[in-house]
């Protein structure tokens, strides 16, 4: 992915601390305060946990593609993904980049840094006056929230600050990518990133990180959805926390837990287990405040309510399941996304052989 | 379960902040200071999330078992096991406690707390001077250590203080029924108790704690073996880590990451996921000094090293995988208990109903 004029960006870094090269690269270049250019992604190797080859194999693919693209190495953002502790073979992608052919679509780049995902993921919204953001990203397993889990790239001709951006993207990410929970396991090689070329002038700055969030909300629903093996998108709503920070703890917590995951692949609206997953979210719980519903139908509200189960098992076989979890202790909110679990997540991983 | 006379007692309980009444009740018991005399247990039911109703419906339980075995109820634990959120219906109890018989064997108590469990479990050891330490403990899923996670009692003739006995069981809890992941789920009801009623007279405390540990290790693994739907034990041993706790705590995020555990299910020696886990285990990493390997075969020593991949997959199709891994980076150590992550834990949990 390359613009035609250095952009101003802004980028959040796997947490994991075997973060793979390219994420620590990506971290230098972010401090330098430069501009940046193009990203050169590549996937099916994570080049992670490589040792010093994979230092330089990292280093080695910024140059590349910054001589194919004829920047500086520093204008260009590298990232891979794949499977880790495999020595990246440099010679490939320098054998390919001279092939790869440049244009105004975003869906090669997109399908291209594709792993286990089915299927393509992208988002865009338009700001009044016609900035536009777009927004793609990859990612199916070895997704847990501990910053963006996945490659996440979000461009925008909007002219906004360095500054401004950086400021404002950590908030983002962590309402939208940093709710997305899959099997709870953070990737090693994961990035967020958000550029901007200024081609279409100045914008409000709040109807662009509004732009941005629906963005990147959008993605977050489509990766969680697309989560290895799932059949259903889980979306969890809390309220009533004593703080949205809070409250998008234990929507998480509701969205990962194993249990309810399965629960909610096989129709069951065993709500004792959302019950079990808010107890466990280390926020401020009573279970006596509690209120639950699930799929709109009320379960429980501090006492056991009596629901058919027949109708609320049959408004779980959706494409997507809705849990509400009102707290009752304060005014925080917040959202989670995951997926049901489902023996097609363990054949994934285990018998397909990596 | 009931002892001829009074006992010294120690106990931990979830730390689940939706806490069943029984577990609440075992802390204002624990904080009275008095002895303890029996424990009665249900099984089928979690009497949990169920209010006002659910309290009365455990102190009437304490008061039926107490009647029966003519003790006040002070000296009888109340212990609950599984669905959570349905009324407990306590006159079932009533009408079941006339029937019970008392006999010098475990078996019976060790078998009636059994949920999903596929084996009753049981470990014991004897010291020196013939007093005996005997535990027992049932849990199969929702297993995570948030503290003992499951049912567990350790029962011992041995003379030891009550200040003694509350002193050495959380240390305890901490290295075995702590160290033990299912699902990373937080079960409502879990507890861990200890009793010593010291008909054996006094013992060395040393040689008592090391006989109990001993018996809680044991249980540890039997409930790692017998997870829900688990072909294989994970055992996985950390040293090297910066302290006790940090080889505990990485061991744990190894053994509880659902990518490893299918890979341990399905022969795959993917060591690039025990790298992830550790990486985001939150304790002090560096992945150049990390050494792995498997069923004692090396494979990572702060560089990708050379391996028989199918020698390294045909090691791995045994009854209990383990994984070694030394941070390199101090003398902590610490080792976690689990199992492989298998279509049958999603079958259990999701397409047989509740």
């Amino acid at each position: 992915m390359v613009a035609a004029t250095p952009c101003n960006w802004a980028f959040v870094g796997t947490l994991n601390k075997a973060a793979a090269p390219c994420v620590a690269r990506g971290r230098r270049l972010l401090a330098s305060g430069r501009a940046l250019q193009a990203v050169v992604v590549n996937a099916g190797n994570a080049n992670c946990a490589t040792g010093e080859q994979g230092v330089w194999a990292d280093q080695r693919m910024a140059e590349l593609a910054a001589a194919q693209l004829q920047l500086v190495p520093e204008l260009v953002l590298t990232a891979s993904t794949g499977v880790i502790g495999q020595p990246l073979p440099v010679e490939k992608i320098a054998a390919a980049l001279p092939n790869i052919r440049l244009g105004p679509d975003i869906d090669p780049f997109m399908e291209a840094i594709m792993t286990t995902d089915l299927v393509p993921k992208m988002a865009e919204a338009t700001l009044q006056g016609g900035a536009r953001v777009v927004g793609v990203c990859k990612g199916s397993g070895m997704i847990a929230p501990n910053m963006a889990t996945m490659l996440a790239y979000i461009v925008s001709d909007a002219a906004i600050s360095q500054e401004e951006l950086r400021r404002g993207w950590q908030e983002v990410v962590d309402r939208s990518f940093n709710q997305v929970t899959v099997d709870a396991d953070t990737s090693t090689n994961d990035m967020a990133v958000l550029l901007t070329n200024g081609a279409a002038g100045p914008v409000d700055p709040k109807a662009f990180w509004q732009a941005v969030e629906q963005v990147c909300v959008e993605l977050a629903r489509k990766l969680a959805r697309d989560g290895e093996g799932a059949t259903k998108l889980l979306t969890v709503r809390v309220t009533g926390a004593k703080s949205d920070a809070e409250a998008r703890k234990a929507a998480l917590a509701v969205a990962a837990s194993p249990l309810w995951k399965s629960a909610v692949y096989g129709n069951d609206p065993n709500w004792g287990r959302i019950v079990m997953a808010l107890g466990k979210a280390g926020v401020a719980f009573e279970v006596d405040k509690v209120r639950i519903s699930l799929q709109g139908i009320p379960l429980y509200a501090g006492r056991v309510l009596e629901f058919d189960r027949t109708r609320a098992s049959q408004a779980m076989q959706a494409e997507e399941v809705l849990v509400e979890a009102d707290l009752g202790l304060g005014d925080g909110q917040g959202v989670a996304w995951g997926c049901d679990l489902t023996e097609g997540y363990v054949r994934i991983n285990a018998l397909y052989t990596t």
